[in-house]
């Protein structure tokens, strides 16, 4: 393996605010063995809407501007890190293509922290079982979990699964507007940058496009779970700012996500109807097939990345 | 800034079991703006009581075994990296010095994950405002919260509270057992290393190296909140594991701290009784005022982590 020239690797939270919390109940709580027993209140302030970015920033970069890449729902930055099969994922990939590369923790989870509720967050998460991801992630038919067939030509590596599974976290449903503004805040003070997306991640990855044309150099999206609906939106202001589609395989039949195809192709229709590059990168259509819902953890994670990398190169992202 | 030589950054989570969960309620949620509305069931598999590491290699090490980061209660690996005041932290100061470092994220926070209560964990979770951080930590009077006036001399940056309060996430009382199991099963897997804890962290270094003499090559614990309880332990399979403990400021008068110091200079001792190399790096004892609970994040931290080097140096754990 070649050595990365390494300038720089830190971390930092952006985003959030403060709340105050008032007249809740005492508990009485031993924190570390060996500890007394001490009686908390949560009566306080509490920091919240937060994320976390990390960045490796390299001596030579290839590129023109560094890669934020955000992860999708339930999941975290480790989506983009060393793989559930412990081969090298895209944070890596792309460190040696050449990026800068920040791999981010949206609010509500991993090291970006999660807050209480009733008091702050209006309701409890969502916990995503084996079974739900199994099915939701297209890694094999609903009925094969128990006995972990994937789908025919499957490249996630089934065998990995249960480790792919430790890196599942809880979810909630109503934080759009903090992460969308977490996320604003991580380009602002980043600059001039490439977003990768992952699923959930889209949507913000579109967003924060629309809220930054003159920050947002492209906009990657891995399998979208969503997209802005473009009807009264002024997408004139991306023509600069060619977005690219990448779409794995097992869709078709898939009612689930043909629904979520629709609303993403409508709006890819949109950006072309208003000028803008919008690329589709349909794996299955040129040959590449059975990618799950998580391309950057299949088995030919490096082909895709292959792919995307090209792409990044014709629309001029690379110096 | 000189240029690390970096052969690897990667990441795995290690540790953890499956759960199965049956006779839940269904919800119904809009988990993406623009999918469906979807009635989920959280009945089905769980992995919990995994463990997150990331590591960074270098291609010409100095040290001789990788240094494990393990971070302290209601934090995460976040703790080793940039500062809240944006200079560099531990992890980017021990890599310049030659170490491969893994930063982690213990059971139960960050990159980690967590499970739902009281299915899988038995409680909640302990929310920890900034208040009690204030005091905890050794920041300033507590009085002083408001007008967030540190103790004279402090090192910490004050200034820089709340951006520290980001990196606070919520804690359990109860998961001690799972998460020295997965810190077991860290050491298992990266093989002779060097620990450094900080705080809660303390106890699951401890005895990580009681349950692995043979690949725990050193302990550094930098303000343990606890120690385990000497009685009936043989800690003469510890003489060939030099233990250091790194202490900050403010710690007299302080009854709280004084009773986790009682029970930390007792084991000290009973290393020292059985042969074994227990060294205190007391800071203020050396002159070095002004350390809060948190000495790698407090201004002076480069100075601290010098004499950390100093003594790492000094017990062969270099090249």
């Amino acid at each position: 393996m070649s050595v990365l020239r390494v300038t720089d690797i830190g971390s930092f939270h952006i985003g959030g605010h403060n709340v105050s919390l008032a007249g809740l109940p005492p508990r009485t709580l031993v924190l570390t063995r060996g500890a007394e027993a001490q009686a908390f209140s949560a009566d306080g302030d509490y920091e919240t809407g937060q994320l976390y970015a990390q960045y490796v920033r390299l001596a030579d970069p290839k590129a023109r501007w560094p890669l934020l890449l955000w992860h999708g729902g339930g999941m975290t930055g480790t989506t983009w890190e060393t793989k559930p099969d412990g081969h090298p994922g895209w944070q890596s990939w792309f460190l040696r293509a050449g990026h800068d590369v920040f791999v981010s923790d949206a609010v509500e989870r991993g090291r970006a922290g999660w807050s209480r509720y009733p008091e702050i967050y209006a309701e409890g998460p969502h916990f995503r079982s084996k079974q739900e991801c199994w099915e939701l992630f297209r890694f094999g038919a609903p009925e094969a979990y128990a006995t972990r067939r994937g789908f025919p030509g499957a490249q996630f590596p089934i065998d990995c699964f249960d480790q792919f599974a430790k890196q599942v976290v809880p979810r909630w449903g109503m934080n759009d507007a903090p992460t969308q503004a977490a996320y604003d805040a991580l380009v602002a003070k980043v600059g001039p940058s490439v977003i990768v997306t992952h699923s959930q991640g889209g949507n913000f990855g579109y967003t924060a496009a629309l809220h930054a044309p003159g920050l947002v150099r492209a906009v990657i999206a891995v399998e979208p779970s969503g997209a802005p609906d473009p009807e009264g939106l002024d997408l004139t202001v991306l023509r600069q700012v060619p977005h690219l589609l990448v779409l794995g395989d097992y869709l078709d039949g898939n009612p689930f996500w043909q629904g979520i195809m629709a609303r993403v192709n409508r709006y890819v229709a949109a950006l072309r109807a208003a000028g803008s590059t919008a690329d589709v990168l349909d794996l299955p259509a040129l040959g590449i097939r059975g990618n799950s819902h998580f391309p950057m953890m299949d088995r030919n994670s490096d082909t895709v990345a292959e792919r995307v990398q090209a792409w990044m190169t014709r629309v001029g992202l690379m110096r």
